[in-house]
């Protein structure tokens, strides 16, 4: 019995230092509770092991994982073993479930599964909230034991903690970036003729980044970066910034500081490290190639590659849209100014990039935009 | 030798069951990784466990928890065994510290303990960093074996998910409050007369949070919602904003549409749950307990505790500040104009909150802002 005991034990604490490293060297939630799974139906020796989320706004709890299942199974909170659990709170093993009335056979019935025995465990996260169950099902050879529902309770804390930290992290992301979208919306309902113009620059610098195939973070320092790129134009007076006519020189250089205003306001926030960027990115988007843009004048790869992509995103997005001295250019129109601008004006790449784009999906013909020589073809 | 391993991996086992559910439950980090240390203490039968994290500036590995220390023990990240584990990344078992010339004697020197064997493990985090080392120090009564080394690394890897979640949450968190702090700047340096006005109400509004005792996810919401009050006033066109004589009647109407301007600006954002009264709060700050204010007119309680905190210092701040037209009020004059208005535009309790803070920091004497017999005393 000892003996038994022993290489379980030994097995068992061999199972959570593995599950410990996949928690702290996984990023995927979905892969990683699979993970857990698949360990602990390993460690258990069942047949299957389930993990069941709580969503709120239905009040049901439905499969996030359940091994051997391809379909989600998804059932009020108040039914069978599994809503018992979840509102009790409490680990309960079933011997025989087929002599427990709680248990729900419409499942089985539904999956062709033949459930015999159980363990179900509660995910109780860090605030103390029940918010799913996790599941053992049909021990192989024998009952289960005492101890089973023990490991079980470490593997249901364990996806616990992780859950928690994935949705913490999550709903603050949400929360920083909504309140961007937020400030960038009121920023621009200043001037109703350019509001949006911000979104569809981060868009049209998102599919560079992507036609690119810049790395994650770069592409979200840009995502980022673009959304606030005007940001400075609020230190502009509403009389130069919404002028119907032509603006003087005097008040050109004063339109012209709102990327210096920018980076001003967007240097002091503390960006996590990997979009550090963002205030440099933001800033440049009125740099150009040949040293003839503003504010530093900077030339070639001086630029950053944020400031090269949205300066080309800006300048599409400003020539297609409405103003009232001129109707919309048409993408072909636009893309062949940008063509002409490579090299002086605009970064290479990021123009064959754009243009590739709206090839793609069919917004311009290929033959619409000629390529100069010069340009070579990326694409 | 199998009985003895049985029991050590049950009493593993178990241990590891207790430290999962503390990182489930405890949300201080110190307090946890206090717990992790004293728990592996017990578990492994050493003198003492000590958690050094290494500091990037300074390049120095630093002890966060070191029983039996009170002092913080500080040394440079290329020195001992410490930082001979952190550089290669390598759990290390010394048997006898006295023959090992990486072994760094000036902590024992210093300290007065004596190490006698030690193992070491780095803390990896999920990034692939190493973050810090766990060590177990003195063994009592034999030597370390090398499942004493694997049970270290579970729980070196179990404090580097913890501390690595706890930190990614601050820096985002950090990165939200700086964002906000940013916008905040941004609109005030549109009208210099009233920069920093709403730093000064966040700072007020805090303080009488704190004399009414409210709960800290509330005392958050407040927080925000201060800073954010007059975030409307970016749709308020400059020549409205910066007029310097009087304004006409509609001009004025305009100007308190600021208000609601707070509210739809800040609605969409996606708060976290604890902080979601946020816009409610922040819109409320010129409503009046006997309905006279705007924009709803609501009375009393109707008012969130966040709207009657906030419309205190609100005023408190505008009186107390320099205007074109007349010099700053006196704090005593300004708090018995406030005492005047309780129970028609302004809260009791958060008045005499506000009254009590300044008695309390020497700013006005009690005489000079005697209470009004209705309002109580309720500090």
């Amino acid at each position: 019995m000892h003996l038994i005991s022993s290489s379980r034990d030994t097995t068992r604490l061999q199972s959570i230092m593995r599950i410990t490293r996949a928690i702290s060297t996984v990023h995927d939630l979905h892969r990683l509770i699979t993970l857990l799974a698949s360990e602990t139906s390993k460690v258990l020796n069942v047949e299957r092991s389930t993990v069941f989320l709580y969503n709120r706004k239905t009040d049901e709890l439905w499969s996030y994982v359940a091994e051997g299942e391809s379909n989600e199974i998804r059932f009020s909170a108040d039914q069978g073993i599994a809503g018992s659990v979840f509102r009790t709170e409490k680990t309960m093993i079933l011997h025989d479930v087929s002599v427990d009335e709680r248990f729900n056979k419409e499942i089985d019935n539904t999956t062709g599964f033949i459930t015999r025995n159980m363990i179900t465990a509660p995910i109780i996260n860090p605030s103390d909230h029940c918010i799913g169950v996790f599941q053992v099902i049909n021990k192989e050879g024998g009952n289960f034991r005492d101890d089973d529902a023990e490991f079980l309770e470490i593997v249901a804390a364990e996806a616990a903690i992780t859950i928690e930290n994935v949705r913490l992290l999550e709903s603050r992301k949400r929360m920083f970036d909504s309140l961007i979208k937020a400030l960038v919306i009121s920023i621009e309902a200043r001037d109703p003729l350019t509001a949006g113009h911000s979104f569809d620059v981060t868009f049209l610098a998102g599919k560079i980044a992507e036609y690119l195939k810049l790395d994650q973070d770069t592409s979200e320092a840009i995502y980022y970066a673009a959304l606030l790129h005007d940001y400075g134009k609020i230190a502009v007076p509403d009389s130069i910034l919404k002028k119907p006519g032509a603006i003087s020189k005097e008040e050109f250089s004063i339109l012209r500081k709102h990327v210096l205003h920018t980076r001003i306001i967007l240097s002091p926030i503390e960006f996590e490290e990997r979009l550090e960027k963002v205030p440099v990115f933001a800033s440049q988007h009125h740099e150009r190639i040949d040293g003839q843009g503003y504010p530093d004048g900077l030339k070639g790869n001086q630029i950053s590659i944020g400031g090269r992509i949205i300066a080309v995103a800006d300048v599409f997005e400003a020539l297609t849209a409405k103003r009232h001295y001129r109707e919309p250019f048409s993408h072909g129109k636009t893309l062949n100014i940008l063509v002409e601008g490579i090299d002086t004006q605009f970064d290479r790449n990021a123009v064959l990039a754009l243009r590739q784009y709206f090839i793609d999906i069919g917004k311009i013909k290929q033959e619409e935009v000629p390529l100069p020589e010069k340009a070579g073809n990326a694409f």
